[in-house]
């Protein structure tokens, strides 16, 4: 089985390496003091070093079952099961459902096709447009696999988001062909302006969907959920108890202090804030530096996703801007069977302002000498 | 998929049933003061929030290498696979290698075969006797699957350990024959008097040996690994990264401090003088209370594994004692296809000796009502 490029970049990255690669978020936004006063308390209890239950904590169950209703979607504890990450979501969903075939973005999450792929699951590709997955093709699709994996705000990789006439077309489908819709809504409280409804809202008995810490919180933690009818969750909290047992008690306890500490308060705005000004500095950066890149400048998530003149071959440039110290993820990753093309993706939220420069400049010289 | 009698039981016991079902460690012995400070000390870093490498940190990979090599057997960081528990080294094993089929024994650990089984990796079962898996049955059943899930060192749920010279025979046919023997070393730490060599020191490169975090500092962490050759580990490595990225960073960085700052020195000890008195003392009791269950004291592990009188149906005693306040798990879970019998398996490490006694009055007199 192939690696992910992004996980081996990770890897082969040196700590001089100017990364736009990965979805890392920025360090500096840990929330490091509270989450140390939330370590302390929750380990003056032996609880939390012990076993626990497969489907999660009641307690934190509980808060990310209230955050759903307070979005607009009935939800109880029993309607959340918590994951290693979402990455483990996706895992276990693809082994519980999508071994008959699941209808994909094109581009899609890679880390999701590698999982399916990995499960045996066969993808059918939809191609995405400005409003997300083009709705008669999906409806096509979605009609012979039933089944449909979908980033529906600020998508991995292309930073867009569904318009909110799709999210309707696509719930419509979904509760009249009667199948399921896992939205990975990973990204989905990193919006710079509005907050679409998601899937979830619009078709909850339709709807799986996967939400994670690593985004808001600390990746570290690997903390993620699934939020959906307590029958479908059954046969993933099956394989969830096969896949690890549970799901760190520490930091699934760590998750539910900070949380009901008020550590969330002001800190997704604190995220958001830092996050626009860095989608700004680096979009202005790639405009002057490599004037050839065509982009949009992104309303929200981690990435600034665009192409390169036709007939770029973008992985030949990313593996050799890595020699000269800077790296970003090429287009073609994140297709199935990861063709050449001419797309490149930079993720805005882990390098500073100065290694953006720097990491930008590097790129526009490699790219100038035509690699 | 049917769940587990063990995590079923865990979610259904109230916080007053008496339980001697699941292989809970005695959370005070978790030490909880050395892991505040351990944790303390890495949340001064904000890279312990982050993500990090699939393969593990390579600080902690290294500690269990070095343990390796004080076993005998020589270890590089490189063969060392950080896992999400020693459950998810399982899942990735049994994902990898296992499909065309697994030599396991018989009874084995549930949580293992029902990994396997929900992977769908047919199981050829190899009965036990008195020093570990039949020799010349196993070579039988090697010779076709060349794959092998045995747990040499009190063995759950026999509790029961391989003889040095059934290892021997084992290790021969392994390298013999050239398959892959997955040995759990879960167990192999708890020892009351001898510590015998492990698998992985008779046949290094035939052998994947899996360890575990959760019997010897802290289940909660969800921490484990797989030592081999480097060359076996790499679809694991793949497998891993499509799982859920990697194993919480928190939880190896706690684990790493601890063990670097002398926190193992004693605590092994501790335990293992703990657990011979609780072992004994739950032996005492059902010696005196229910005579018809007969069972060899254990020399190790976590369990007193034995037999009610020929007919005695556990299953049913089980839940007939679960209504009355205390519960074990009935041997036939830990046979494919879950079949009755007459065997019990008894946790002594997770209740208080005022439990075992009141626990085991209830199972006794359940079992004297004829339930």
């Amino acid at each position: 089985m192939k690696r992910s490029f992004v996980r081996e970049i990770l890897e082969a990255t040196s700590a001089d390496t100017i990364s736009f690669a990965g979805g890392l978020p920025d360090e500096s936004l840990f929330p490091i003091v509270k989450i140390q006063k939330a370590a302390a308390k929750v380990l003056s209890n032996n609880a939390t070093l012990q076993y626990s239950v497969s489907g999660g904590i009641t307690s934190l169950r509980q808060k990310i079952a209230d955050y759903y209703c307070s979005l607009g979607v009935e939800t109880a504890a029993e309607n959340i099961l918590i994951t290693t990450g979402a990455q483990q979501a996706l895992d276990l969903i693809s082994r519980a459902y999508f071994r008959g075939g699941v209808s994909v973005e094109s581009p899609a999450y890679l880390g999701a096709l590698g999982s399916f792929v990995a499960n045996g699951c066969p993808l059918h590709g939809v191609p995405l447009d400005e409003g997300g997955v083009d709705a008669q093709l999906f409806a096509n699709s979605f009609e012979k696999t039933k089944r449909a994996y979908l980033m529906c705000d600020f998508q991995n990789p292309t930073g867009k988001s569904y318009s909110l006439k799709r999210r309707h077309e696509i719930a419509q489908t979904a509760v009249k062909q009667g199948g399921i819709v896992v939205e990975d809504g990973a990204y989905m409280e990193l919006f710079f302006d509005e907050r679409l409804p998601i899937m979830a809202t619009l078709a909850p008995s339709n709807v799986l969907h996967v939400g994670s810490f690593s985004k808001i919180l600390a990746p570290g933690l690997r903390l993620g959920w699934i939020r959906g009818e307590e029958e479908l969750l059954k046969p993933i909290l099956a394989l969830k108890e096969r896949a690890d047992l549970h799901t760190s008690t520490l930091s699934q306890m760590i998750a539910d202090e900070f949380w009901g500490d008020g550590g969330f308060d002001g800190h997704l705005e604190d995220i958001r804030d830092i996050y626009v000004t860095k989608a700004k500095y680096l979009s202005k950066q790639l405009c002057l530096k490599i004037p050839e890149f065509v982009f949009e400048e992104p309303r929200g998530g981690m990435f600034i996703y665009g192409s390169f003149p036709h007939g770029t071959d973008t992985r030949a440039l990313a593996y050799a801007c890595l020699a000269e110290g800077a790296v970003f993820v090429p287009g073609g990753e994140f297709y199935e069977g990861s063709p050449v093309n001419n797309d490149a993706r930079f993720n805005f939220t882990h390098t500073s302002f100065e290694q953006m420069e720097r990491g930008v400049d590097i790129i526009a010289r490699v790219y100038g000498g035509e690699f």
